[in-house]
């Protein structure tokens, strides 16, 4: 059960609700977020709501049965938009695409990349300063000088960055130079990030974990908005199946699923989904009908010498095309929709 | 390696090619299909194939490295078409929906789903006589009595049916009524009815298996093919995986994958796919992006009083919906190739 | 529901009892076997099954909640012994090895495996003379004149012989010559099959899918039974995972399971549950462990010449040593089941 | 290539030894840990080694052709021996259980736990603080406070502790109660808490991930290895399958496997490993066969009671019974393995 308060809600009045709560579940958890107030109660289901509904300061009040509360569209009807700034946003009525490359190399790099974006309108850079690297002895990132000059190059250009976060200390030092928080696969479960997240008034991008379920995801994204921030981005980004054709399986039944049982946009990652370029416009087209509002892509000058993730990569000329193909779809999906 | 023979290759040219052959590699198998004969031979790769490409009666000669031979795209560059009938094809140039229930039920279920297909233009009706069930005690099917029910409704409206055989002994009995025979999941990998339905001249849809990979999928066509029949559509239809809010896991990105890989065009299952009714218009779109060549519908009357599957069903209005939809997207699908 | 027939019912007293039995659930399954009739009834449950119980000519009557009815422990609670000819069988008490190669290959092959057994004192002889390869370019069996080969040498000894039966039209052909059918794991819903296998009086060894559930083997475990034959015994041979370090992964969890669920005696195949020669020990032993009442193994006296499966065979000292430390494990076993 | 430095090894003899190095291959990573001090190099291999072997200061050169280098059987033949404190080591010749409470709760159930151990001479109890839970609304452990009253009543009695370490933030902190930091499936590839606890003198137990694989679950332990800590102590804690008869597929493989290729000790999780208390015993016995050093169980006062995971904890009678079968089987196992 979830109760939000009204902002104007008194103290006094908060006494008396938690009062009358008391009696009827054990234990309610206060959240709140840049924009609301909420009581999230678990335990019996046997009274009428309608006996908390009533109450001075409560707004309004669902029961909520999935294991995700205020994640759930049990909870809250409408598609929720995640603004990146000022007019960047990820949410029903635009399609959103994000491109770059997987990890920042160098300051030429990035400009290169800049340009490309630009000239072809795409609103968010993605690039990996902080790398999850299964080997100790791989290339692991260029770190907060790379990141640094990353935001330089962005910031001249009004393109936003998303780049991943792994770990609590992290989020402090980076949190001027960037627009959105990526959780990589590996931290889905990692809920000491996920509370600490909570605790910042930037969008976060949570991936799904390599083998990760549909509630778990949604449990995540818990974490992170019952700690204050409801500004989350959901990502499927392909789970590990026992198919060897691929380096990732990209589930395109949770993008529909997860949009049909949460208000949080949905980006697909279509290069690390299926892992293989020559296939990555077929799977991020087919994100969008499944109903992604955007896709993340992996873009580079020179995939063949990109210092990770080469194989997954488009070349410009490729992006481009895609691009296109990409909008243009959306737009029919849009059409299609009002059948 | 496969060596395509020249239709009017003498007895003397062809023992004279073997006896060359045997020189070189370690065995060949001789293919004769509707199309053409071939012989296939596995063995060393350390020498020129042009001379045995000089040779009288040789008409072609590849060398194919993948375990699957003749079904490759290494051996045969144009995607196959497959005729069903006199004038519906499946392959490159059109998009084939086939639609119906589950399980065929009775003599009015099949005359109201026919009427629906003459309706829309759908040109194949599905539906099962013999029917795999987890349980012995479930409901199996009407067998030879209801297949020869659909028949007669099927060929007075011209609509093309496919149906699933379950067994050599089956083959011959449903031979006369059967447009498409149908090879389920569970039987992806049941190679003696595979080989049978090799010396069939009908064509075959062949369904991955539970957990089946793309190269057993396509050695399983390449089974049917080596015995005789060349007329092989693969199938997507959900692979098993951990994930409990769906009852499989549809792979696009395997029907982007087999498109590559395999000249024989691909059908996705999304009923099956997903398994939960109101996912399967999206899962249905995005396969088309994926490539599919078409689709496989599970649409019944009444969902709710279907014998079988009825939660993955759709009803009229939701497949009249969605087949317009497909169809659009499709066109769309046919511009965007030519970007 | 399942209620068990006195074996000198008279007719009257069974229409009575079917009569009786309509007015409670819908449909029952008459069920006739080498031990015993039952009718297994399944729907509503809100009524005293002691008004059937009761009745003339019923000897036992249980509710089975499982989906899987006459192989739960539900309904049986001893563990069954299956017999194999006069002075074999398998079940509790006693702990069983299986061994022989992996496929049928000579007779100077077969005559060595003999030798090794009797020499051993293995009673039962494995080695597939139909062998289902994933391409059908493979060596596939020597078929019935090895199968009689086969027989002539295991007769003289002594030794039982169990064999893979891939299709119906094989099992009348095989009959005279096969000790115990095995069903392979391809074949483990190949419910044609499976009610094939349940009209003959000999034992049947029944693998688990490739990705098969603990309760989809024990309702194909149910075919044969429904069918009437109880003489089943339950194989577990591993299952495909994403781990690449193994060809299958054993799952040690099913064989505990399978043992407290079922009454049927339950066998692990190491040999294809690593598929890895160097492991197959540990995994044999920890099979022991987990409550198997036997192994099947893969031997063959040049391993590294076997047609089929060679990386996952002992020779004959690897052998050797091994069913010794089995049997040694087992009566640790024992006693350790009395503390 | 592992290069083992002398200890005595002079700055000049490794500046001449590294010149050396940088023509051959590129870059070397130089590792020193508690016990050696290494150069780790990755790259080119078609030299003789000897060339650096022979050189001042050198100790010890091996190739080492797996992705995981400093914690590979190649690299270092004898099993690793981990000391838990001066009385209580974990490797060959020794089999060690770990045994206690998902949770601690409360004092009284320390202590009632510490008697228990006591009482069965078991030398190191388990039981967590802080627990990573799917939800945010879950019980998240009793945290400093709660390991303080763990440490106080385990050090009385000359118990070790095991708890499971979340962050970073958390190792300093925790450092003074704890003698095994336990890293969980979840934060298997958190590669910054990794990183971490090379940095401690403390053995870590590092649990394989839900579905990692055994490459990946040794490139963790690399992690730690190589930032200075060789006291690593691996563990099997099951997969996730598709299978939803028990919680988790505990890989006996693995175990195995991970002895084959690994010098590390390797501890079983059956409880979560099966997560089922009825079988959890079958799943140990099945661990100590397939080689493990070790095992941690789950245990409680009254499991029914238990503030998390009850339904796979033993109670005090089951967890006696259990203690003692594994020591007699361990006994055999060390009898079987000089056959």
């Amino acid at each position: 059960m979830i109760i939000q308060l009204e902002h104007q809600i008194s103290e006094d009045e908060k006494k008396s609700l938690l009062r009358e709560l008391d009696k009827l579940v054990k234990g309610g958890t206060e959240v709140s977020t840049q924009f609301g107030n909420y009581i999230v109660a678990i335990g019996r289901s046997g009274f009428d709501i309608r006996s908390i509904g009533n109450l001075q300061g409560v707004k309004d009040i669902h029961r909520v049965s999935d294991p995700y509360k205020l994640v759930s569209k049990k909870w809250k009807l409408d598609e929720s938009t995640i603004k990146i700034g000022n007019n960047c946003s990820i949410g029903p009525d635009s399609f959103t695409i994000m491109a770059g490359p997987c990890s920042i190399e160098s300051e030429e790099q990035i400009k290169s990349t800049v340009q490309h974006l630009v000239a072809n309108k795409i609103p968010v850079m993605r690039g990996g300063v902080y790398k999850p690297r299964s080997s100790p002895y791989s290339f692991r990132g260029l770190g907060m000088d790379g990141l640094k000059v990353f935001y330089r190059h962005c910031r001249e250009q009004g393109i936003k960055i998303i780049t991943e976060v792994m770990m609590v200390e992290q989020i402090e030092e980076m949190y001027d130079y960037v627009d959105i928080f990526q959780v990589g696969a590996r931290n889905s479960q990692n809920f000491n990030l996920l509370d600490a997240l909570g605790g910042v008034d930037k969008p976060v991008l949570l991936k799904r974990g390599i083998s990760g379920t549909i509630p778990e995801l949604l449990q995540s994204a818990e974490y992170i908005f019952s700690n204050g921030n409801e500004n989350i981005i959901l990502c499927e980004r392909g789970i590990r199946t026992f198919e060897k054709s691929y380096r990732n399986t990209l589930d395109i039944n949770a993008i529909a699923v997860l949009k049909d049982r949460s208000h949080l946009p949905v980006i697909s990652d279509p290069s690390h989904g299926i892992g293989v370029r020559k296939y990555v416009d077929k799977v991020a087209m087919a994100s969008v009908m499944a109903g992604a509002d955007g896709v993340i892509l992996e873009v580079h000058e020179k995939p063949e010498k990109a210092f990770s993730d080469g194989q997954q990569t488009l070349d410009y000329l490729q992006a481009e095309k895609l691009y296109s193909k990409l909008m243009k779809l959306y737009k029919l999906r849009e059409d299609l929709d009002q059948l």
